[in-house]
């Protein structure tokens, strides 16, 4: 079995009856996702999900998952979700799949987080993995040349026919190629200070717990302790 | 002559030929892009206009202003734009018109940026006037109940027919009605802080020049002095 689906059927086993459920969006994702719609199809597992992208969504839809808006909902319990890099103090980078936005809306609205990841995901400094910020269209090339002057090595995010990717919400995604991120909440401090900044890929401080599927198995690895 | 218009026509002047203009949206700024549109046609003014709405492009369009795109030019001149209430240390609120977005983006590349309102719009302490925060739809509700407990009795912004207004970004606007505004740095710093919140109407430290149109003509005030 893979790595991701391993920690995404492990993933699973937190999520009991009744739950509000936020459920993440990428790779990883994905089988913690199709888990869930078969527990709901074949055990009668009774939960609502609140998807973090439409591409979720659809997936979700497909599977036969109930689903509300994180607007329809008084919190969620609990959110699985992937993550491009994790540090060792459990600060993350996410948004490779571009869905960053409403993965940090929905996490802003959790009582407990749990990131999903294979090993080669846990790092020792962020920075390796490139850093997306969603910016406005309008001005977006304003931004892009600031950054550039910052040394970020910025690239705009395109789709496979070299077209301008566009988040759900009609964004556009610049991803900063920095290295060695040495100060996570002073950059994320900064980014979002520049006026057409939407959302940046930094997650800081909000992680509970760390699911890592390694070779010998699922590593439980918990943040707040 | 009304109080808007005399400021519209007085900001005019400052406008010359060569320069990269930033055209304000709202009633005031009307007045301004319409003289700027009729020099422009009968004196031969060579400008380039960078519009700050879609309001205000189809306005210079119809007039015949050769416009860019923000993203278009290395930088903007200078930019004339209204405002819902300036104070006595120059700082103002923007956004009634909608549009507090675009035109900060513009703002932010402006090397001159003047405001022209009429005199009831400079006040002692910015409150008065609703404060429009720019929300991302997806978590607006979310975002909203979180105003509405810190006791900043918010309102969804709606078009005439009931239906919520759409930002030119497609984004929901939520004013604020928060009275006066005793630290608008630290309330401008706790917005940006919020995820799905994209802009706030609160420009602070920005305008060079305010232009007061009042019974006994136009007032010239320098916030930079």
């Amino acid at each position: 079995m893979e790595l991701k689906e391993l920690v995404g059927l492990k993933a699973a086993e937190y999520i009991k009856d009744g739950m509000t459920v936020g459920l993440g969006t990428g790779s990883t994702a994905y089988y913690f996702v199709k888990e869930i719609g078969r527990r709901v199809k074949e055990e009668g597992l009774n939960i609502t999900g609140v998807t973090t992208s439409v591409q979720t969504k659809e997936l979700a839809t497909e599977l036969g998952i109930p689903l509300k808006s994180v607007d329809d909902v008084p919190y969620i319990d609990i959110t699985i979700d992937g993550a491009d890099e994790i540090s060792e103090d459990f600060q993350g980078v996410k948004g490779g799949g571009g869905a960053l936005l409403f993965e940090k809306i929905v996490a802003d609205h959790s009582k407990r987080i749990i990131w999903i990841v294979d090993e080669s995901k846990m790092v020792k400094h962020l920075g390796a993995f490139p850093l997306p910020v969603e910016v406005i269209t309008y001005g977006s090339i304003c931004l892009f040349n600031r950054f550039e002057a910052k040394g970020y090595n910025p690239t705009f995010r395109k789709n496979a026919d070299g077209s301008l990717y566009l988040t759900d919400a009609k964004n556009f995604i610049i991803d900063l190629h920095i290295g060695e991120i040495t100060d996570p909440k002073a950059l994320a401090e900064e980014l979002i200070h520049y006026t057409g900044v939407v959302e940046h890929g930094l997650f800081l401080d909000c992680v509970d717990t760390v699911l890592v599927g390694t070779a010998d198995g699922v590593k439980v690895l918990e943040a707040r302790d």
